[in-house]
């Protein structure tokens, strides 16, 4: 199975996509960091990082996406951006019909170095064998997102096929999640037909 | 010109559409409020959210969109969920190519109310009478989202005007949000199309 992990964050949000099965080495597919200047306005920001992810999700095709779930007890401030990027990596995956599944730092740290407080060399280092690279991913960010993908596939490769089929029995069914990214093409596209024949202010 | 106003918020997301120039008795386009279950997965509770905003977005074509500014003071918990809303809600705007604007509540409480300390029954009644209703909007939060869209008429009117010719001359002029919204639509097309070629897991 392929997983797209995503540390979210507005300066700069992690990517990591890595394939593979439960309990063996994982394969890298691509590691990334989408960034954007704290200078720049909150829609610009927010509007980069959809962008960002819904072309690495519509280019790598993954079969779901994980995203580190996002805790109070860090700086307020940094907290309120942190929720609204992982709100824009839960929707680029949702919207292309795909499981989308949160995990805290402590299990994917546990997941990937049998500690869940293990720090971030640790994880890094751990990342770096389990993928089998010759040097370390960096910025600090794309390998906790990779972290994370391998998280998914180790422990939640299982928890994602019970969300799956869970969800399949739920009013949000696979078909009705496939209707909603057409009805949401379809509603992009008139808008950015309108945009373009709007001249200016009305 | 017509704004459409967002008081963000997971379970119930208010939506104010309104008509007006700065100074002058706004009319009323539209209100609705967006709910979606607290025992929803949260991706769909923001896939849910996002559907309907950008059919309203598409569907009213507004000038501009403006959101309520999310603080930290409230409860944690609340304020996650409501920072994760208001992305939704900044995104389903700048997608569209639109001006986005946020206000924090005492702001549009002065604008509407002449107090930033007015209380929600004040708001409520003085958007009833700006809009000229023979009876107040219901819920608060579609009350709340008419407040703001009547705030960024009168206040934010020449505010957004100044944010367009800023923006025209910053790194995301208009021309690329454009291509944004057009690339966007095309990739969501993409991951719809993948998604009904994907029959299960790999």
């Amino acid at each position: 199975m392929r997983v797209l992990g995503v540390d979210p964050g507005l300066t700069r949000c992690g990517v990591g996509v890595v394939e593979g099965v439960p309990g063996r080495a994982c394969t890298l597919i691509e590691y990334t960091v989408v960034r954007s200047d704290p200078d720049m306005d909150l829609p610009d920001r927010l509007l980069n990082l959809d962008v960002a992810l819904t072309e690495l999700v519509a280019r790598h095709r993954p079969d779901s996406v994980a995203v580190e779930r996002v805790f109070s007890q860090h700086n307020v401030r940094t907290v309120m951006g942190t929720a609204q990027a992982s709100a824009v990596a839960i929707l680029a995956g949702a919207r292309a019909g795909l499981p989308v599944q949160t995990y805290t730092p402590s299990e994917v740290k546990a997941a990937v170095t049998g500690s869940g407080t293990a720090d971030k060399a640790q994880v890094t280092a751990m990342v770096t064998r389990l993928l089998n690279l010759d040097a370390p991913p960096k910025p600090a960010d794309a390998a906790d997102a990779l972290a994370l993908a391998i998280c998914h596939v180790w422990r939640g490769g299982i928890k994602s096929k019970l969300a799956a089929a869970a969800a399949a029995e739920t009013k949000l069914a696979a078909a009705s999640k496939l209707a909603f990214a057409s009805k949401l093409a379809a509603a992009a596209a008139a808008a950015a037909a309108a945009g373009s024949r709007r001249g200016g202010q009305r």
